[in-house]
């Protein structure tokens, strides 16, 4: 009786977390700039890249953070919005030619491959600008320390930084481990610690803070919600090199690395405790980390 | 004697207007992102695409506005300097190799030139994050009001429609006029018309508006300043194009878009008449634009 009560509560919150995502998909469809204006290819060029099979992942934090703290979720989605956008004007632009060179991205080909290198770039400006647009929508009354809060995690103390670390660090690759955890040099391991706490584990902060803002979460509340995000962040960059075999786990192995990844998102969960079952999205969102 | 008179006047406001300026390079100074988590080269290429021989029209603008609704100039230089740093990022973007691509700008190699294109387009990503994040430190009541002008004169509505029209345009140039006013179509006459609208009179109508803004201006002040604004900003790019014998003047020739331009700054300085002196500044700016 006891497994199936549980199985069944874990069916109710993947539809409960299946609802939410129908809600960001919709909202997205919205706040993206309208038809009127806008050159069409633009126009349709932001709309393949924003919907593509993302998992949609911070959004949800951001809506999962603003119901542990007592929220209205409906409120937190301009700037859970917001911060997807942010999210896929990052990938169009580290997919260009002079970055990363991605030919694919979510399966399909990249936004410059798709539209010419000229409308990404665009894209990816027309993106952040409109992200920042649709916090202004925002009626709550802490949209100044939201805005704040979005624009040092994707500029250059954030995302923006990270991403040029990251390239400095491809220019001088780390020498290959011999093996697992030796020949590896401090040094690379904490710069590319640094390059996931900025490219990755900055906007998953903020995406946790801001929601925890619009549910206008106490200062104790918010220091949790950004001790949650920078575990859950730092976790997420590191299950994603495992599974890439690419960062730190050319440094040390993949069993190490998902160890660390494992630690992090048990801290994660332990922080969200005191939310009790208001916390039940944000939990749900660190446990699909750690079975992915 | 009046003739002293009227130059000794002149002198003065020519001093204002320096002062003014000194106050912006300042405030610019203080706007970008701090030295400490920001990668040096970051650092260094935003400053040197910021500091480079600009006419900081745009936020002169900002103040102009300001005052002459009756703010505060002091309260208006976060906003100013934003609008300088999304004019900035633009410029940065639009030279790119797959834009523009331009060799020079402002009499010195253009950023990717100088630092290469990967930190080019991180250094226009970063500008446009921190112009928003600037805006929220600006404590006016009316910041959304004015995240959202901001935010609608740089999209795809303008600044960045406007640049994907002109590539478009580029790509199919317009047969040459046999000789001015003669061989060119109407629609081509149109287009242009329409791309200089968003990609330079959006953002100069948007920053007399915001300098309006943080002047609480009302909304018949405000309406005033916004026709003053789009008659100055379209102004300002047939000047342009007669001295670079771009655009409209390879259609109808410079004579006749000289003609028009004045025109339309006759409308602009008709605008200012109900501010009286306050408008100072701003009709100073349309003066030395019908002398340039």
């Amino acid at each position: 009786m006891r497994g199936r009560g549980r199985s069944a509560s874990l069916n109710q919150m993947k539809t409960r977390r299946e609802r939410l995502a129908r809600l960001i998909e919709r909202a997205l469809n919205e706040a993206l700039p309208p038809a009127e204006g806008t050159p069409a290819v633009l126009q349709r060029a932001m709309r393949y890249c924003v919907f593509s099979r993302g998992k949609r992942f911070r959004p949800l934090l951001c809506l999962g953070a603003c119901e542990a703290v007592g929220g209205s979720v409906r409120q937190a989605l301009p700037t859970a919005c917001a911060i997807e956008l942010i999210h896929t004007y990052s990938l169009v632009h580290d997919d260009l030619p002079a970055m990363d060179n991605a030919a694919q991205r979510r399966g399909k080909p990249s936004c410059h491959r798709q539209f010419g290198e000229a409308t990404a770039i665009l894209v990816g400006d027309a993106l952040l600008t409109r992200a920042f647009e649709l916090v202004s929508h925002n009626g709550t009354p802490r949209v100044l320390e939201i805005l704040r809060t979005i624009g040092q995690a994707s500029g250059t103390t954030g995302l923006i930084g990270g991403q040029l670390l990251d390239l400095q660090f491809e220019v001088r690759p780390p020498r290959r481990a011999r093996r697992a955890g030796r020949g590896s040099s401090k040094f690379e391991v904490r710069q590319l610690e640094e390059i996931a706490k900025r490219k990755t584990a900055a906007l998953i902060t903020a995406s946790v803070v801001v929601g925890g803002l619009v549910g206008r979460a106490r200062s104790s509340a918010l220091n949790r919600l950004r001790r949650f995000g920078q575990h859950l962040g730092l976790a997420f960059q590191l299950v994603d090199d495992v599974h890439d075999g690419d960062g730190l786990v050319r440094l040390v192995g993949p069993a190490e690395v998902r160890q660390k990844a494992d630690g992090l998102l048990e801290q994660a969960k332990r922080d969200m405790l005191p939310f009790g079952k208001r916390a039940a999205i944000l939990l749900e969102l660190a446990e699909w980390l750690s079975q992915t």
